[in-house]
């Protein structure tokens, strides 16, 4: 008699109650998360998940850059691991399932694996990388970014937050209420790595499919402008003698949503963070730092319109100077098809309808992708709102995808 | 043998020296104040303000409003006293003679009356007005727009900063370090009030009067624009379908700032204060809310003026909503003209040189025009640089124009 697969013993329930517990670590009025990166929400969060590992006799570590992981121990201590998870920290106001699926899906897969009584030959690791969102510190994606050897450690703990509070001291702080983690070097060789995710836009929900297997993800350029102008009284300062930053600034917003908007809505131009210094009603504005996030699918034609950044923003400085930084220059990848195909040989042996599609927002998959065979699956995500306290999806699509996700573990580690 | 006027007793290093030692209350690293209404810092300016008073045997006295009163006596208790002051509170990035040296030269010439041995008939009251910058409460000039009872007090105690704090709670904790200071009925009858300000502009140096007689203030409209749109994913919302706060908001900026433009550059248009929510750099942004604060010499102009910003604001929200709040409208008014000619007639007996010359920016004493014949004198700031760390102003220019208010304070008593 065949043993049964681990994906039968998948619980659409206890998944979905490990994911409402968890939203209750940064819990707003609206229903959404405010669980920033290396917060004490954060923290909550990871002691939480540190628990269910725990119970379950998983054998939780963290690395120097904060990322967490959970061993399931395999047959074979000398076979690299199998990697599957996701994030834990959200946006300022973000939803319940943005990264935080993608771990409880791991967890519940690995769960599932443990209840199935098949001993995989690979460890497989549950993992919860550390500041993916980028929002309290950018940019983003700065575990995996590190864990892959793209970013070095020290220039990482050395971003500061707009308090002025750095990584290396968030992290140190958080460390403390960690303490009973075993530490974990730094980067390691990984087999594979499979990152479970909401969809983030409306395909999947609009076509009913509960599973997409993400064929590759968009490139992203980001940058930071910094407008220095000065400082002067609302009322007696001319025009002609000002050098107004807010108005330098709002002038290259307009500017560069000008210049880079494409009839065919592909390219995707935001400017998210706007600060402004006094920041006072009657004072000429004399600094404004704002953040670009452009992305589109096309590696070369993003290089093309991240280049003409920067002389956008000087055509627009008026008599104010102005710095554009340039934080991050990923081009658009594509994950191995050999990946892709064992996900949709699995999802068609489950008699789970998916659909390949690509992927817009970025993941933590991006850096994993540089150091090991990578892939994602995604699930429907209620109107493609995301990013946005209403962020919903279903117990039943979550559960589809953690089904295929766990026989998939299980064949990668074997 | 007739006795030597009051101006004859006034003391540019005392003047000189209460200014620098005002000026480490909120003190900043560029020299400049970061003392903004009902904080701490202005809590020890006041405190420090009283204790100079009390060594020289004035009455200290507070009102509800947290306006703060000095009272040098009179001979007769029942004539309405002389009022001279200006406000303790800064811009976040202030200078050091903002506001200041109105509160510290009305100090220095009632020093310079009593040094000079003659006794006024009517009381001169040295005021420091609540909350004149308007930056942590908005709008500003509170303190005398209460005591004109241009405002009411009880809707003036509601107003909260960006933390929340009421107008009503920091004047509560406040009062607790003031509780040593009588109390005073909010509001009385006032015989004259005169204001000593730094110009703010540049034309008292540029032509070289060390003393100039204010004729009347510029008007001012301010607003505050609530533009509300739909937080979203900046990799994954494609443009037709996002409600962008950000994107409408800085159209509104360029389009308000292209509608008001005038050749001539006698209006003035500032937006000094710009929020974003969430304010995250992959998050498309779901509100921003921004401050207009517009002038004009010319009333009429400027009723004109103001009407155009709503429709303007609406012309450029795109796919968002905006809610347009007027603020505040005050028309532009000139002070009465006998008062001006009794400060030309002292400066002249003093030999100070003056040219008269309109206030581009607001000041308390436009709420006390509404009630008392009110008068302002000015003296150069270097460069017209205010609102800013870098203000300056010399020692001597400060006494001059301290020397006509003590005579001219006197013989408004007499």
């Amino acid at each position: 008699m065949m043993a049964r697969a681990p994906s039968s013993f998948v619980s659409d329930a206890r998944l979905w109650d490990r994911l409402q517990s968890l939203a209750q670590f940064g819990a707003t009025p609206l229903g959404g998360v405010n669980r920033q990166a290396l917060s004490a929400e954060d923290t909550e969060a990871q002691l939480a998940l540190v628990e269910w590992g725990q119970a379950l006799g998983l054998e939780a570590s963290r690395d120097d850059a904060g990322n967490l992981f959970l061993r399931l121990q395999g047959t074979d201590p000398d076979a690299a691991p199998v990697l599957s998870g996701s994030h834990l920290d959200s946006q300022p106001t973000g939803g319940r399932f943005d990264g935080a699926y993608g771990v409880m899906a791991a967890l519940e897969a690995v769960q599932a694996i443990l209840e199935s009584n098949v001993k995989p030959r690979r460890a497989i690791d549950v993992v919860a990388w550390m500041n993916e969102e980028g929002s309290r510190f950018a940019p983003g994606m700065m575990g995996s970014a590190v864990f892959a050897g793209d970013r070095t450690l020290e220039q990482t703990l050395l971003v500061r937050d707009a308090e002025g509070l750095s990584v290396g001291e968030a992290l140190a702080a958080q460390q403390a209420h960690l303490a009973h983690v075993l530490k974990r070097t730094l980067g390691h060789p990984v087999h594979a790595y499979v990152e479970a995710h909401i969809e983030q836009g409306p395909v999947l929900e609009r076509e009913g499919y509960p599973v997409g297997i993400v064929t590759g993800i968009q490139g992203k350029h980001t940058f930071q402008v910094l407008v220095t102008g000065e400082a002067a009284h609302a009322g007696t300062s001319r025009r002609c003698e000002r050098k107004d930053a807010l108005l330098a600034a709002t002038a290259m917003v307009q500017g560069l949503a000008a210049a880079l908007h494409d009839d065919a809505d592909v390219t995707r131009f935001t400017v998210g963070r706007f600060d402004v210094l006094p920041n006072a009603p009657s004072v000429v504005a004399s600094q404004v730092e704002f953040s670009i996030d452009l992305r589109h699918p096309d590696s070369a034609t993003l290089r093309a319109l991240g280049a003409m950044v920067d002389s956008i923003c000087q055509a627009h400085r008026g008599p104010c100077s102005v710095q554009v930084h340039r934080l991050s220059a990923a081009d658009s990848l594509r994950f191995p098809p050999h990946m892709c195909e064992q996900a949709a040989a699995i999802a068609k042996r489950l008699q789970i309808a998916t659909r390949e599609l690509p992927s817009a927002a970025g993941h933590d998959a991006r850096y994993l992708h540089k150091v090991t065979p990578s892939a994602m699956l995604f699930v429907p995500c209620h109107l493609g709102i995301t990013h946005n306290e209403a962020e919903s999806a279903t117990p039943s699509d979550l559960a589809a995808g953690t089904r295929v996700l766990a026989d998939w573990l299980l064949e990668l580690a074997s």
